[in-house]
């Protein structure tokens, strides 16, 4: 099973991660690189089945929400049609876990998915380094973020 | 850890049986005793943190979506308020898997909660009790339905 | 990700099911085909890291205990050196739940894998068949024991 | 559902520290104040449903490992007997996750208990303390080692 992974510690606590994130809409909030998104179909942003249309670098994507939880905060989706890369059953997964110790958390970007096995490496290699970038990118939101200023892109 | 359980099996695939359950809006229409049920706040069936307000047995109870998986067509909600029973904590999970065997699908629900020590055994027994007679209810639904026909209550 | 994944109801409770399975050594005592097994390197059949050398039609096999799970009923074995089918990342875990309506139990099998985009259609499909097929060798073994008997091959 | 829950961060990369963590028997080598350990029945400190007996501050204690992955790097026991808090139903679980930034390891420890409803708070911070107090003796254990050194606490 290819699957790229990467996960990394935050200052704040999962809660305060989890919000941002959680709205599968918000993309742009924290995402470097991603321009205007909507929601397709007038659904919300943590409707499961919700599908996100995402300018990313000048490039339209499509992608549907399939789980999201308040439990364990975690959100799966996958790609509507082709994915920019060569593979084939993509979902992907973000969950965020409190730290106890120093009331930080810990975030996990992965990715299933099929390729030919002479490609493998490689896109478990760029995968996982844009979920890398793209935490970062994240980061740098929480940081940035005054005390007590709301989350959503719609505000 | 006071856990309710049960689980049994269905004639129909689980992607049926998914499609009643998977809307939290959807109660009454497989749930026996079950009167009106709507989402507060607009919000849609599928949407996590949406609550719903259910009649039931001539009592308003209300419960909070926590998770919602298309995936692994899992479904946890928690009460708003205090239960019906002497317990705390409480959440409920709802699972569907497919049986591969005979196109059937593997229906489970379970209760995780807190409650006095002395009262676990009985408790335990009467929730289980209860989500044996409401899955029960969801059979009679299934095998009366008419094949093509849709699940939703809003139609 | 390539997922072959077979499941069927067993008109035996779960923990006898369990029994049976959880010994990584007991492979011969109810896989058809299968001939002499032992485990490598005088470690039990309930030892995580455990390897069993299996003569299965006629050609030796050997695969590694990577998770035992008294709680979940759950195991989980890779191959060690190439398996007999080209794949690779191959990873099989078998599962057994109870089914409180009857007191049966709903078994599982699957496996985890990467392959060339060509050949996964037919891969899965030949897993997925041949656990079912060996789910049915054990279904016989549990349906001929005399009750009371044990389950160990060593006995 | 009663819970406690401790996690923090290591400087070491997830498979060191499971290393120390997964043998049963290995519980003197890491946590301060636990004396002689043996494994019953001459089972290995891997095997599941092997018993340690250890000499914990002068009071004997036994306890049973349940589950054991090396896929996951998670550890599940419960107490044979009594165990020392007035809990019913106790299991615990620890699990090691690698933090890719870095090269380091998340490391969560949590217990799953029934108890009376007044002494909950009480004593899952007490058990929540427990937790973090052995893992920073863990975390001391293993930046005293040498690089290099075995973890096992029969060499």
């Amino acid at each position: 099973m290819a699957k790229a992974y990467y996960s990394t510690v935050f200052q704040q606590p999962a809660q305060e991660v989890w919000e941002i994130i959680r709205d599968f809409n918000n993309y742009p909030v924290w995402v470097g690189g991603a321009g205007e998104s909507r929601i397709e179909d007038d659904k919300s942003g943590d409707a499961v089945g919700a599908v996100r249309s995402v300018l990313y670098r000048a490039r339209n994507i499509r992608q549907r929400l399939l789980a999201l939880s308040d439990v364990e905060r975690v959100q799966t989706y996958e790609f509507c049609g082709a994915p920019s890369l060569p593979v084939e059953g993509f979902s992907a997964t973000l969950r965020v876990t409190p730290v106890i110790d120093g009331d930080r958390s810990f975030v996990e970007w992965w990715a299933n998915f099929d390729c030919e096995p002479g490609l493998r490496d490689e896109l478990t290699a760029t995968l996982g380094g844009w979920f890398a970038q793209w935490l970062e990118s994240l980061r740098g939101t929480l940081d940035r973020r005054v005390p007590g200023e709301t989350a959503s892109v719609n505000e």
